[in-house]
């Protein structure tokens, strides 16, 4: 899966998978433009909190080959901030690109720094997966939702990078993949990467979850994160509070595996985190199919925020952070960067 | 709706709407032998627990109208009895039937035990229907999941019949729908029972229940029944668990609505309770459009149990039953039946 490099930068343009195909075609398409950058993040060809950081530093390095500066390229930076609001990687990346810019970098030094961006995510992955992995059990059954392996990243993946590094360490792991209404990731994307990987998986509806937990003896709950606050509050794909409050109720540990630059240190809590709602036919159709009456009224937030009181753990590359949150994530605002680390 | 007759005996052959084409197209079809009853119940062309139970009826009499008496009758009906594993209304009227015959009742007697059931069920829903309409708040949001009205019982519904005579009466309720996978029933058939019924409704994906709860400030849950075993134990529809349990961690009271048929007495918990796995491209593919690699695995079952202890309160016709339900559950087994009482 890693070969297939979700993005890439080829030059004169982005290239990257358009992952609304998947699994049916492994579509290869280029941005050649901050706007195509933007587009393909808006409507989620492009996906996955990490990669979109990635994505859109490469389309700020783009911006300035294209011969963009001063102004005009931190408008087109700025617009490609925007092209969605929950997850605060994208913002981190192009704030990070920003600061090169101001610093003086040209064209070429800011296609160093997306690149460097783009292998610290996969340096930042390795050393999650590892912790992550460390987390797990022996044998048993884990459950995930939404996508977070290598297609969510450009690197092995957060959570799903995790469990994969757990099964290659010899853990007989099976995992039970939520397959995420409204897109489908779990199921058009994660089973897909933990068939590549050798990874026994079963897919379930989203509402067979909890009945899953108790039926299937599930010993972990692995997701992602598009953003957290400081006392833990984490938001992720709508469907992850409720797995959450129903591994609580079965005692069940609840880990989220995210990046340094997953966390907004400016948030106290997830109250202040913008939740992005999408368009109606994601929820009244399904390839092209409807599947509710024309006009139906439809709420359709991509995430929710589930309370830092339910995460058992978070693990990230410069550690696994544990309750109280207030004081772990003060002492990960205090790290390096991991790329401060290891250049 | 009540209009559309979800099932209707006519004569020599029982019609029925094929519940698989909604909300597309409303498709009359026509069964006109016991196996053509169990091959409608069995791919759900026919469903909704009472529904079933009325259509197994008819499903028998349409045996002995046919000329099959003795053990030959009892063959046909063992056969409807078991189409499907986990609702019990289905095993209830077949056992009725099956009582009648036993009792010497020809085939004009049988016709009329069946039209007999299917006028008790919709008595019986209007007096769920007003007593759960009582338990609702003058004004908010509510949830529900899966189809519980009209097209699931012939007569105006269990937990949606709720919902509509509460709306009758003037309470200004808006309902959230669960769209309720694999087969949406709560997109394709509560949206369109609830637009007929003027009330006002938004469709979400099951993910977003929990969310939705926080965020809308729902003040309800209400949920119909397969089976309820002695202490309360509820299975219903894949979802209702994990419902059950984020309402409860919103304290938010979760209401069953279901008649005593749906009562399998024979039961001191959910344990007991059969419950149906289905087809895994149910899960696999929607409308024909596959929504995952092909053989990926699946666990699909289509039921879950939910404990009484997370039940508020389980309305039926003779009342609204409360915690200890083995109490008021063993209460609820000494009252004769609707039936007995009204004829």
């Amino acid at each position: 899966m890693n070969d297939l490099r979700p993005v890439a930068w080829e030059g004169e343009a982005v290239s990257y998978i358009d992952q609304r195909d998947l699994p049916a075609r492994v579509e290869r398409r280029r941005a050649s433009s901050a706007s195509e950058v933007v587009e393909a993040i808006a409507t989620l060809a492009v996906r996955g909190a990490p990669l979109i950081g990635v994505f859109g530093a490469y389309g700020v390095a783009l911006a300035a080959a294209g011969g963009a500066c001063g102004p005009a390229l931190r408008d087109q930076a700025l617009r490609i901030r925007a092209a969605r609001p929950t997850a605060v990687n994208l913002m981190w990346a192009i704030d990070r690109m920003l600061a090169a810019a101001d610093g003086g970098a040209d064209a070429a030094a800011l296609l160093v720094e997306a690149e460097a961006i783009h292998r610290e995510t996969r340096e930042t992955d390795e050393r999650m997966a590892l912790l992550g992995a460390a987390l797990l059990p022996g044998e048993g059954a884990v459950l995930t939702h939404c996508d977070t392996g290598p297609l969510a990243t450009g690197g092995m993946g957060t959570a799903l990078g995790a469990i994969i590094a757990a099964h290659r360490a010899g853990k007989r792991l099976h995992v039970y993949v939520d397959e995420t209404r409204p897109l489908l990731q779990g199921a058009r994307l994660t089973t897909f990467e933990l068939r590549q990987a050798g990874v026994p998986a079963t897919l379930i509806v989203d509402g067979a979850a909890a009945a899953t937990m108790r039926a299937k003896g599930v010993q972990a709950v692995l997701v992602g994160a598009d953003r957290i606050a400081r006392n833990g509050d984490t938001a992720n794909k709508i469907g992850t509070y409720g797995l959450a409050v129903a591994a609580a109720h079965h005692g069940i540990p609840f880990y989220v595996v995210a990046p340094r630059s997953t966390f907004d240190f400016s948030l106290s809590d997830g109250g202040g985190i913008p939740i992005e709602e999408r368009g109606h036919d994601e929820v009244r159709a399904l390839g092209g199919h409807a599947t509710a009456p024309e006009g139906t009224a439809v709420y359709n937030p991509a995430f929710d925020v589930t309370p830092g009181h339910l995460v058992t753990a978070i693990v990230t590359e410069y550690g696994v952070l544990r309750p109280p949150y207030l004081e772990s994530v003060a002492t990960l605002e205090m790290r390096p960067r991991l790329g401060e680390l290891v250049r």
